[in-house]
């Protein structure tokens, strides 16, 4: 089969041929639908060397995103059924630590609290067949297409799981600040919005096109980025700042600005990968304002975020590109110039 | 009546002579048994000028850690008699915001999160009888002395508050690091050692001394701070890091080394005035590590604090000092020459 | 003034000339805008003595669900200015106990988890003016009229409080059954709604008019109590029950079926006073399931009840009635006549 | 091999010679070292006919409660070597519903919220040897011998998951009432106390030297059931009432003195198989109270019974047998005259 992998460090990956994976005892092997272009793959792809605790040893093949069909069960696999529709969970744990055992694989204990995973240490979906490791990692999709679910995986579940820590802060009367309005901050104005009309959704980005796109997927401010951003934040929320702030963007501007808008008690969430560090001191962020950066999401949460895309509650607008033209997909993204998320489809 | 009040900017506090204050309707006048001295009194101390949103103008009396004797009351107020022993919650908010009406007055909405409070906008206890804005910031001590008890107003209850935040995390097998042992690291120790049996509680400081103490006080782990103590806490933890590290002294290499052994889903909690700052970033601390800083504590957990003490589960070794020496006993402190908490006995 | 009294039990109330009450230091006079008539005051007015806990001793004015103006501030209450909207939260306690430092008076300890309550205990609000002993009953209400608030401070509140310890179990997939469809059960039905858009909201009652204002409200299904009922949920839920049923009848048959309908882990919550009790044993309702019967609401929820209100994610229909018809709106109450809620408007 | 079987409704469980399972794909072989003998499994022995949702067909080995030493690994199983002492979890569920990718197998929601389970509808550990569906269920015993920890796995974690639930209601002042203080109860106090010190633990029995146990145990009080019991709890807690009752034996009598002695927003936890029922209305038990029954206990959970148990915190007193003894050890626990645990040890 074909697949798009990494061979080297600083060097674009290549299709290749290789063997169609056979599946073991326990062990599932999935024909890939879709596969999600993520900017964490630019990551990897443009590391000098082999990024710790993220990749293990090359060649292995891209795509941490992927959904679609049950093609062959390994021996002692129940449950399922050659043709059936699934989303891949990624984050692949031990499964017998004390957080595997909660389904909270994403930080598994004997993988130093987040794994090399799928698409990084091991195989991923950017190929015509997919190997998954255990059936516990697929979860069926029903009704939904494949090809458009892929981005469930990582971009639905990773606001899903960024925004889910905070639910309990956002009653009535609350604020949650989203920064940066791209293809994340998109999905996950939507999660709070399935989530919780009892907030008022405030979005941030420094483009206008993106403001608006916000305010279309139910953010009820859309505020272009510039010096009194945060005194708008702070007129809407009394002054006593947001219960919710989330950096989809993650550098320091956006940081301070986070920081600046928070409230007492309140949560500031970094998702985005942009580089930045936000100093916490005595007194900034605000008193007790928690302070922490999540990676991915549990099993269980991509049954609900699943739910919730069966429910026509969230969706993610997608760009489909043949395998062939994976690498000019990564190029796009790269270059800022897809709208949602690239899906690659093998097997269009 | 004396009072020891601080009246100029980088100037020493002076024992003065002021009127005694009458109890307006709602409020109290309370006869002062104990003042405890707080490092956060010589910060205002040393300031160049006013700090914001901690004083507001001279002259006023120092003093946030008080206990006494109800004295009188003013017209309309119930539920004590005159010499009822009482320890006084000193973080006076407005009493009506969301947070001051569920006893959080610590994070008062209208006082920017973190009030003048007693002591630092109003006159504080350092003097022969304090002026308390209403009856519910008092709460009987039944047996327990007010000269020994004060200093669980602060102390006691900064240290209880910090402890309480991450109390779900400390289940069998989990870890506890109090990062410097001194008077606030003890009074953790002990909240800990009271809390939970099933936590392996481990204590950090540069002082074999205070190390003893720490031990004493119920440590499972006294380790001296140094190159291999970081390796040390990865061991006693299976590699994973403490479910919870509270950081009491606040300087960057305290706050390095809590970023370095807080674990996944952890807590790093900010407590020492140190005056460093942690940089959080993507990977550091560890995936949705929660850092935060707590100021003070709330009413319904000072109860629970005095609960403690009542039980003798927790004490604060105390050394009293007459109103005349309280600025001899600030300089001690200054000196780092206080074992546990110099308080000072307007009524000796 | 006027004030509409119970002067003897089995007795109907009667309208009588009393004095204007005068704030001591610490009180509030409101002169009232809106009393609500409730079901429990039916209870009241019909019991054969005092209900024990519930009320001290006759006269008394009734009407425990009040809002007003702000007529006269007694000595020492700031934050207020004659003429200022307010709601006045009911559930009276001690001020100083472990819940009602929390807000919670409505389990104060001191009165034995339940106390008296204005329109008790205390004189309520069937009359020109109602003294308020604390200026902390008193939640500003902006732009909303205080004769159609007034519901909002017990049948808004009591539903806000039942909903709310259920809160997070309504995540995607879940669901939520309310028996009854009446004023409470409209309201509980607003408030699912406006609380999280991810739980599909189930209304059961006998009434088809109710059931179609209950779509009205939000709910996703409105199902005519019958045979089939609990096989129609059962169906709706995969065959594994609701997250949460709130009965707000609760009489024998609806506790039956909320035992049935209810899943493992879930909430089965007792709100109406139907009189009904629910046996739970070893295996029914299903495992885990957390019964429980609250009362009425916190100081801090009528605040989150009012930002509701204010935003107009709820609304109570109301019917006024002067002061000299508040026996007739009993009557009507009695007789099952009221849409909504009846106040009496004293000041119409 | 033999196997303690199973063979006949309201007909004695026999011993008979069964073929050594063989571990298929994913599964596990573990060489029992000890089978615990339950009061529930007498209920199915006594029972007419299969209790509904609890047992298939006949003939079955009986055995829940399970420890013993990993034989033979099937296909694609790794993790373990033979030899590896450990104990197994018992309540098998599908392991892809949202409970059981939580680790709450015992809440598969696939089994209709409680599976028949390990020694009910699949053959238990009352042989030499036992067929584990899985790895998951596995769980390292380390230094613990497994002839003494097999109780674990029930008693252990029946009582621990119970305790778990309230575990936040638990701080200073507050208190735990344990009604039953026979082999469960036991190991209710233990785990109480090594999970909390700040809660006095208040056992209720109707043995004297059950009570004396109950007190070496841990339990700060013991109480003679009787009249005074219901006072002298209100007495201990300021006529407050318990935050957590802990029925152990869940006959009407204890049910009723459960509801008198809970309080407020506490909780009352059914847990003894005596067949009562407890009604539930509007004022009884207090307002709030949650009532619940749970069943059995989670796999992380079991991790955490299984370090106290290492850190010597829980220990349970057993009493071993032979396997040709098993029918006599279910006679003596039928007869009451088992202290602690009978354990039937098949490789003695």
């Amino acid at each position: 089969m074909r697949a798009f992998q990494l061979v080297g460090w600083r060097h674009p990956p290549e299709l290749r041929e290789v063997p169609v994976p056979e599946p073991g005892p326990g062990q599932v092997l999935v024909k890939v639908a879709g596969a999600g272009a993520c900017h964490s793959d630019l990551h990897i792809m443009e590391a000098p060397g082999p990024p710790p605790g993220l990749v293990t040893e090359l060649p292995f093949t891209l795509g941490h995103e992927n959904a679609g069909w049950v093609e062959r069960l390994g021996a002692g696999v129940t449950g399922f059924t050659p043709g059936d529709p699934v989303i891949v969970y990624g984050s692949w744990g031990c499964g017998v630590c004390a957080n595997c055992r909660q389904g909270r694989e994403n930080y598994c204990q004997n993988l130093g609290g987040q794994g090399p995973g799928l698409g990084g240490g091991h195989d991923g979906g950017m190929a015509e067949y997919l190997l998954v490791p255990a059936p516990r990692y697929l979860i069926p999709l029903g009704t939904l297409d494949p090809r458009r679910a892929a981005p469930l995986s990582d971009a639905g579940l990773t606001s899903y799981h960024a925004v889910k820590r905070s639910l309990h802060l956002l009653g009535p009367g609350s604020t949650a600040v989203v920064i940066g309005a791209g293809g994340l901050g998109q999905m996950t104005i939507q999660i709070l919005r399935a989530l919780t009309t009892a907030t008022t959704v405030v979005a941030v980005d420094t483009d206008t096109g993106k403001l608006k796109t916000a305010k279309h997927m139910g953010a009820d401010e859309a505020l272009l980025s510039g010096d009194e951003t945060i005194t708008r934040i702070k007129d809407l929320t009394g002054q006593v700042g947001a219960e919710l702030v989330l950096d989809m963007v993650g550098i320091d501007p956006t940081l301070r600005m986070a920081a600046q808008v928070a409230r007492v008690l309140g949560h500031l969430t970094i998702v985005g990968l942009g580089g930045g560090a936000l100093p916490v001191d005595f007194s900034s962020p605000p008193h007790e304002c928690s302070v922490a950066s999540p990676y991915w999401g549990t099993l269980p949460e991509l049954m609900e975020v699943i739910t919730l895309a069966q429910q026509e509650k969230i969706r993610m607008l997608v760009e489909h590109f043949p395998l062939e033209r994976a690498a000019e997909a990564y190029q796009l993204l790269h270059d800022g110039k897809i709208q949602g998320r690239a899906v690659i489809t093998p097997h269009a």
